[in-house]
């Protein structure tokens, strides 16, 4: 446990989510109240489960980028609430299901819904959360979100039910695996995204700009996720070291070391990842594997590729505050491993 | 098994389903058509599953509503076809994970879904068909339907979270119990039948009396049910008969039967349905009490209630095909007891 891996670059100095936060401070205020709202119901259980995930100390990440990319287009309405809003439940809402499916007992470091109020209350307070994102969609009233973020409603599912078949097979490939997590995770990021210059902006390169940044940074904030999962200290991850490897997911840490390795390295995956022979002992082995096949910091590496992308998928925008934020998170999602 | 309780009032003809069925035909070949297009994808196991249930010869009857409560308004366009194939998915996904919270094994006569691809499939297949449905909707365009389908999508999700607190409650009145059902099916029914009007006529009171139709049509529906389900004929229900008893679940006939019986019928029914000791003898017990206490036929009355309701709803309109079409299916959902 605790294995702390240090892959960065050390040159920069560490980069923050502090500009962003502080940049969409008021509105994330009233989205946040938004969100407590639209959880509540007269089915005392429902607002008891939703609360339980919304209160547990997320980053709030999605919907501030959804105000972010709003502000920066000069933004002076308040359909971009309601949309963050929106975005957060659908992130929510995956979240409940996720840990049924993956059997969770831990997420960001309290025990799961599932655990408190069993998996029926998970998969149902998620079908709510999830009707209420699309409410306040409708409520926004812009076809064009409504489009973009329920067609990420269907990719992200199917990046799920992808990820069922790649969970425990070795053969996956980079490529697949990127698609999984082109789905699973990068397709919310680039909606949440999208959304704001399709109300804030008439210009459709905006909105190309801001999809491509958005998706470029799901997928760098994925893999630097990853290899956490390899190398991190549960108390900043909110979830255990080797809790992948204990659920035996293919990630691409795994796929690589996997790829890399001797016949006796993969025999070993194989037990570990197909077998579920995943205790403390097999960890401590799979951590060195994956330390000695520079697994980890070529994880980090393809994050940094994707982040150099989503960061050209902006330059050519007017510098302003925003954008200094916007991309100063792309390096503290990389960052997040040191 | 297999006992069958007469509870008609028998002077009608038996009711049948065969003039929508007959009215709506063409439009629901394209219905069917849509349907399996959307429950396409890249990924095998998606559209595996979601046929499984899509084939498994469900009356379809949400679908045929929303096709005949926009035919009934003379509607010439194509979107009611998009809507219907929407409220499909929306009630397939629903089943999905039902199933789920359920631990059901069998439905309408064939292995349930979880059973076959497990839990995780069949709560992600059914998050990809309601991002489908939501898909369809935004093609449509009309947001007075993505509302009323939205808000939907989360009553139902809180009628299920309420059943949840309802399954092993026997002192549930029949006051709670309808609020159940009436979030849980009829809201649906109610939404499916509201969407013909919106884009098929400009008079608000059409769609106030296909609302209206739909909601005491649902309610009536899952009544008889639940009737059913404590003396239907499998192969006609495609479900055993005493599904719920040995779930445990609190429905109008045991809540009416719990009500009415003697001091020991209900520390019988206190043992069955909270202490969970519900095997074949105590089904034979518990239809007895259920036949004493006059529950199935009072539950059916019940069910003729709201039928009378749902007919009073369509009384202004009109004389037309349709108009009687939709009438004779309130007497078949009730007949089915027969």
């Amino acid at each position: 446990m605790g294995v702390v891996v240090s892959l960065g670059d050390g040159k920069r100095g560490q980069a923050s989510i502090a500009p962003l936060v502080e940049l969409t401070r008021a509105d994330m205020g009233r989205v946040n109240e938004l969100i407590l709202s639209k959880a509540g119901s007269d089915v005392e259980m429902i607002p008891e489960v939703a609360n339980h995930l919304i209160s547990s100390g997320g980053k709030r990440l999605r919907p501030m980028l959804t105000i972010a990319a709003a502000q920066i287009f000069g933004y002076r309405g308040d359909l971009h609430v309601k949309l963050a809003a929106s975005v957060e439940f659908m992130h929510t809402a995956t979240l409940l299901h996720d840990d049924v499916v993956d059997e969770s007992d831990l997420r960001r470091g309290k025990r799961t819904a599932r655990m408190i109020w069993g998996n029926q209350a998970s998969v149902l307070v998620g079908d709510f959360l999830l009707g209420q994102a699309f409410r306040m969609m409708v409520e926004v009233g812009s076809l064009e979100a409504l489009d973009i973020l329920s067609a990420a409603a269907t990719v992200i599912a199917e990046g799920e039910v992808m990820q069922l078949d790649v969970a425990k097979n070795l053969e996956t490939t980079e490529d697949e695996y990127l698609q999984v997590i082109r789905a699973k995770t990068a397709a919310l990021f680039s909606a949440a995204c999208e959304v704001g210059p399709v109300i804030a902006s008439d210009n459709r390169s905006d909105r190309a700009a801001l999809r491509s940044y958005g998706t470029n940074l799901g997928l760098a904030f994925q893999l630097v996720d990853d290899a956490l999962d390899y190398g991190g200290k549960a108390e900043t991850l909110g979830k255990n070291v080797g809790d992948d490897f204990r659920e035996g997911k293919v990630t691409l840490p795994v796929i690589l070391s996997y790829r890399r390795g001797s016949d006796e390295d993969r025999a070993f995956w194989k037990r570990a990842i197909e077998g579920g022979e995943n205790g403390d002992a097999e960890l401590q082995h799979a951590l060195g594997l994956i330390t000695r096949t520079g697994a980890i910091g070529d994880t980090v590496a393809r994050a940094r590729h994707f982040g150099g992308i989503a960061r050209d998928a902006l330059a050519p925008m007017p510098k302003s505050r925003h954008k200094t934020a916007l991309l100063e998170v792309i390096d503290f999602c990389i960052d997040r491993v040191n």
